[in-house]
């Protein structure tokens, strides 16, 4: 099933997309009490928005072995694996639907990079989880690009604008239940040319491991999300460049990085 | 005014507290329509809930100088004032009402600190607002307790446990729409001792600083809340400890330490 959040009219409503690219709103949300309105849209013409506002925006950081490694050579340091589970976070006001523009202040350094992310959806209110009983309070699954700007994360004293700009975080298209990590490819893809590919279930410390460990000391609310990191790295965004990141059986998330003040190219 | 969030027979609601202690409930919220119901209630007879649950919890950490000398001195490493008004973050899933109990969890160290800080509460939509502008952004102002365990603080490559452990983040009791923090006093009781004392407005970077800064590169949105970081330091609490913090005009944020597995004191 995919949970797709979007507006038609100035309205904003969950609603079902089926194989057939039909959307069938729904009152209510996923996480709680919701029912068909017997209503019937074509997903074009609907306008998407992000899939969810979270209560709290959790993000893993580094959690792919060869993203460890290319941080550690863009910066100068030694390799370093975490040693353990430590989640991070991002802030909403940085949250973008599938099919926006990204826009880069034009006061941004040269190095605007993509990072392609798995992102878990809570479905449950959950504490002290052990980690066999974390499927269970899963929603689903949709995909995340943690834009960065690596003059700004470097020079700030936190991730504040080097992460979490506006439109920094594009997250979406759509919220799948069913869809299951195990033999996933992550790929992403710079104006239609692959540009990396990687294991999405090849993660240091997996989901299970996160969302137990997180759970032994704070409250996972429904809609919260779980960016679970990414692999490899990315050259530097230009103007007009499309970047798409596909999980397959998941979907695509499909943005335009836009330079503020950059003439058209 | 004062706005309050309550909670009476399972419901949360708004309203507005009056100088007799007399609760008006609202329909609505602050940020928006809003109207009396024309019910009236007794203060002591609602339960205080956090008084606003934000889209982005922005907290501002260090922002006075005693205490950037007093976390130096902490750490082992030489007090450098920051150069420059970065926000950070803080969780929503910590927030904790005024009265209610800080809950330690059992594997935490010693050093469980306060901080006492004046929290600023968006009011309006905003983006790229001048200083002189910033006051006409803001609803009012609050108090928040930035509850901290050291150890954890140290050793996680994130503040996930060391400042956003569930009840980490006591905020409230209600949200002043009068209060200038012109001339105010922070001052911090330790089980009826005044503890430490500073002037609320001697941050190094002011208010109207912070928030034009992040209006250049993000949205604040209605219910969006700053806190504006602390000055000096705490000692180690321990359980059954209550810490009351009180900002001249404002009012008084009480809540008790409670170490899990802790014997009553």
């Amino acid at each position: 099933m995919r949970w797709i959040r979007f507006s038609i009219n100035d309205k904003i409503q969950f609603g079902l997309l089926d194989e057939n690219d039909q959307v069938l709103p729904v009152r209510g949300d996923p996480f709680g009490h919701h029912e068909k309105t017997g209503e019937r849209l074509t997903f074009s013409d609907v306008t998407l928005e992000v899939p969810i506002i979270p209560t709290t925006f959790y993000a893993a950081g580094m959690n792919y072995a060869d993203h460890v490694v290319a941080v550690a050579k863009r910066t100068g340091t030694d390799a370093k694996l975490p040693e353990s589970a430590d989640i991070g976070y991002r802030a909403n006001n940085a949250l973008l639907a599938h099919g926006r523009d990204v826009l880069v202040p034009e006061d941004a350094g040269p190095r605007i990079h993509y990072e392609a992310e798995l992102v878990v959806v809570i479905g449950q209110k959950a504490k002290h989880i052990e980690q066999r009983d974390v499927p269970s309070v899963i929603l689903g699954y949709t995909i995340g690009n943690d834009v960065s700007e690596r003059d700004w994360q470097k020079s700030d004293r936190t991730f504040w604008r080097g992460k979490n700009t506006d439109t920094f975080k594009p997250m979406g298209p759509w919220i799948d239940t069913q869809f299951n990590p195990g033999g996933a490819k992550t790929t992403i893809r710079l104006n239609g040319a692959v540009q990396h590919e990687f294991d999405t279930e090849a993660m240091i410390f997996g989901i299970s491991h996160f969302i137990s460990r997180m759970s032994r000391y704070l409250t996972l609310w429904p809609g919260d999300v779980v960016w679970m990191g990414t692999d490899g790295t990315s050259p530097n965004l230009q103007h007009g460049d499309l970047v798409d990141i596909s999980i397959s059986g998941l979907g695509s998330l499909t943005n335009r990085i836009v330079r503020l003040g950059a003439t058209t190219p």
